[in-house]
C-alpha cells in the first residue's frame, strides 16, 4: 500500500527546505538478556530522546516481517525504493563495497579464491583465508588474462575475495555461478539462464580456464570460485524522483556506492563521524538533501560486543548538536536494518525512526528506543514509505487528489 | 509486501531449533456489552500474560481489512500460505473435514440431502435436517450407483451433510453447482466451466440421476444437492518450503486435514487438548516444528457463550507452563480467525498473535489481548507474513541480499 516512485514524482514541488537523512547502521538492537535492555535502552543518549520528544516516531520493516536485510535492500529501503522491487544482485554490491566505478552493462561477480586438490576437485572454498596481500598479488596475475569480446576488470577485496567485472557491449549478468557451494567436487561451468547471456557464459568459462594454468602453483588459492553475476539494475534516480539536489556523506565504500547507484552526488569526506559532520557543514548551502550514514553503530552489533554499540550510540549522540546546529527542516533518525550486538549479525527486528519537522504532529514518544517507538504515530511502516513522509514534512508533496 | 513462498525457500538455513505454533481456535473475541471487556481481557490467564510479556506481540490479519476467514483461509495464513493466493473449494474442505484422505486428482463436493415435491421442485434444502444416523444409512444407497469413468466415494457427515467424491483420471473440479441456492425450483444439472470439464460434468449429472429413483421413498431426504466441486489445490509442501520436519496435532479432523493438504505429519493424538500436549511430549525429539490446535474457544464463541470461551481460555492457559517445560525455542500463540461470543461466529477483527523466543525483542505489551497487542512490536502483520518472523526467530533464515 505505497505510491510507486513514477506516483510520488507526479506529487513533487519545489521548496527551499533542507533535509538530513542519518543512517545509523545497524540501529536496532535487542534487550541484553543479563539486564532486559536493549542498546537503546541503555546508551546516555539525551540528545536523541529530547529529539524523539519532538518528532514523529515509529518503526522501519526494510522487506518483509522476518526478513533480514543485507546492506543493500536496507539502504534501498531509506532512499524510497522497494527492495523487492529493485533487487541488487551480490556482485554489484561486492563491487559498490570497494568504490568500483561500476558503469551501466559492466558485469560483475564476487569472486573467491579457492584451493582444489590435484584433480580439481575443491577442498576449500576460501582458499584457507589468505591474506589480503596474497589476494592482491594473485589478482594481479588473474589480470594478464584477455578474452575477446569484454575488458576484464579485477578487484582484490579482502582476504580470499575479489570482484570480477567483464565491460563490453551485450553483456548479461543471466548466468549461473560456478561455485557449487561444497567441496570434493570440481567448480561447475558457468551457463547462461537466458538465450541473450550465452556469449556472457562463454567468455566467463574461458576466463576461468585461463586462470587455471595461472594459479596452478599457488595453492592453498590454486582456483577461483565466481557467483552473483549481474548488472548494476536500472533504477529510477533519486534526485529525479523526489526533485532533491542530493548529497551522500559515508566514509565506507559500501554506502557510497550504494548512494551512488541511485543517483546521489557523493561528497569527499575523511574516516570518522565528525570529519562526515564537517563535510555536512562544508556543503550545507550547495544541496537539499544529505544522507549521512554513520558505520560503528553496526560495527560494534557485528562483533557482538553490546558495550561498544552503546558507546558507539553515545558519541553519535553527542555529535547530534552540530547537526541540528544548521537547523534541517527535516530531520531523520533511523537505521538500514537491527544489528543486535546479542545476535552477532543483522537482524529482522523493525528498526527505530524519527522524523522531526516543525509539521511532524504531537506524538506520545518521548524516548528514542525500539519498545518506545512501537507507540509512535509513524506506526511501523516500511522503509520506503518513509520518504514521502520525509518529503511531506519538507513541503514538497502536493496532495493525491483534488 | 511479503515474499513468496519461493523466495522465502531460498533464505532457509539448518538449524537445530524447536518451534511450536499453538493455534486457538478462533481465539480473537470482542468486549460483552456489560463490562466492556473481551474474553481474553476477561479472563485469568496470567501465564499468557506473563509469556506475552516476554514475546513480540501484535495481530493477524488473515486475509485482508473486513474479511471474515473460514478455518481454511485461517489457517494456510497460519501456515505461511497467503490464502488469497492459495484457495481451497468448500468440497475439498467438507472432504478434510471428516479426515478422507483425498488423493491428488480427486474431485470432492459437499452434498446436502433434500426435499422435493411430486413435481421434483426443492421444497426445503436441507431435508428436515435428518438426524446424522438417516444420512448414513442414505450413504448406503448412494453408494450402489456406479458411473462409467470414475469411482464414486460417498462419505455421511453430520445430519444432512455428505459428501462426494469422484476418484479417476482426467477429471476436473470445473462444473457448475446443482443447489440452486433456493426452493420452489429443481435442482440444475451441473455444466462444465471449462472445456477439460466436460466428462467430470457428464459424470455428475448420471450420478444424480442414479440418485433420484434410488431416494424417491426416503422423504424428506428424496434428493440431492451437489456444490463447490473442487480438487485438492496444488500447493508448496510445508516442510519444503521452510526446511521444518513439522507435526500436527489436532483433536478434529478439519485442522488435521488442513495440515495433511500442506504436508505436515499429522500426529495420532487423543480428544483433549491434555492428550495433545501429551503427543506433543512423546514426539519431541523427532520434529523440529509442532502445530498444536485447541479447538473449545472457538467452539465456545460459535455457540455466542461468552462465559464458556473465557473458561476454554482458562483451561488452555492452566496448560501453557506444560508446553513452556518443553523450552521451544520459538513459541507461537494465536489463532485462524476471531469468533467474538457476541457474534455468535467468526468475526473479521484482527487476532492476537504473540512470538517468543531469545531474540524476539523488547515488547511494550504486557497483556496478551486484543487492544494491548494493537501496541506490540509485530505490528499488524498478515497472518502469512508471521512464519518469517517465527522462521527468523529460529535463527533458520539467512538475511536478504548481501
Amino acid at each position: 500500500m505505497t505510491l510507486d516512485l513514477d506516483a510520488l514524482h507526479a506529487l513533487v514541488i519545489p521548496g527551499p527546505s533542507k533535509i538530513v537523512l542519518c543512517s545509523l547502521d545497524g540501529l536496532g538492537g535487542l534487550p541484553r538478556p543479563e539486564t532486559g535492555k536493549s542498546e537503546l535502552e541503555t546508551a546516555r543518549i539525551p540528545n536523541l530522546h529530547a529529539l524523539a520528544a519532538r518528532s514523529a516516531c515509529g518503526l522501519l520493516r526494510h522487506v518483509a516481517p522476518g526478513i533480514t536485510p543485507g546492506s543493500g535492500p536496507g539502504h534501498l529501503g531509506l532512499f524510497g525504493y522497494d527492495p523487492l522491487r529493485y533487487p541488487v544482485g551480490r556482485g554489484v554490491l561486492e563491487a559498490l563495497g570497494i568504490d568500483f566505478d561500476l558503469r551501466d552493462g559492466d558485469v560483475a561477480a564476487r569472486g573467491n579464491f579457492c584451493t582444489v586438490d590435484t584433480k580439481g576437485r575443491i577442498t576449500d572454498r576460501r582458499a584457507g583465508r589468505i591474506p589480503t596481500e596474497v589476494c592482491v598479488r594473485l589478482c594481479d596475475r588473474l589480470r594478464e588474462i584477455r578474452v575477446e569480446g569484454a575488458e576484464l576488470l579485477i578487484e582484490p577485496v579482502k582476504e580470499h575475495r575479489f570482484v570480477l567485472v567483464l565491460r563490453g557491449s551485450g553483456l548479461s549478468g543471466r548466468v549461473t555461478e560456478t561455485d557449487p557451494q561444497a567441496t570434493g567436487v570440481p567448480p561447475l561451468p558457468v551457463a547462461a539462464t537466458a538465450p541473450e547471456a550465452a556469449r556472457t557464459a562463454a567468455l566467463v568459462n574461458r576466463f576461468v580456464e585461463a586462470a587455471r594454468p595461472l594459479l596452478a602453483d599457488a595453492a592453498p588459492a590454486n582456483m577461483i570460485l565466481l557467483r552473483g553475476f549481474d548488472q548494476r539494475p536500472e533504477m529510477p534516480r533519486f534526485p529525479e524522483v523526489f526533485g532533491l539536489r542530493a548529497a551522500a556523506i559515508a566514509a565506507y565504500p559500501m554506502y557510497r556506492g550504494l548512494a551512488r547507484l541511485v543517483g546521489m552526488e557523493v561528497l569527499k569526506t575523511g574516516g570518522s563521524f565528525a570529519e562526515e559532520v564537517a563535510t555536512l557543514h562544508e556543503h550545507w548551502s550547495s544541496y537539499d538533501f544529505f544522507f549521512l550514514h554513520y558505520k560503528d553503530t553496526d560495527k560494534a552489533g557485528e562483533d557482538g560486543d553490546f558495550d561498544a554499540k552503546v558507546a558507539a550510540l553515545e558519541r553519535w549522540d553527542a555529535l547530534l548538536p552540530e547537526i541540528l546546529a544548521r537547523s534541517p527542516d527535516v530531520l531523520v533518525v533511523s537505521g538500514d536494518h537491527a544489528t543486535p550486538s546479542i545476535l552477532a549479525g543483522h537482524g529482522w527486528q523493525p528498526v527505530p525512526a524519527l522524523v522531526a519537522s516543525a509539521y511532524c504532529g504531537g506524538d506520545p514518544v518521548t524516548r528514542f528506543t525500539e519498545r518506545d517507538c512501537a507507540g509512535g504515530t509513524l506506526g511501523l511502516i516500511p522503509a520506503h514509505a518513509l520518504m514521502p513522509v520525509v518529503m511531506a514534512n519538507a513541503l514538497r508533496f502536493t496532495k493525491y487528489g483534488a
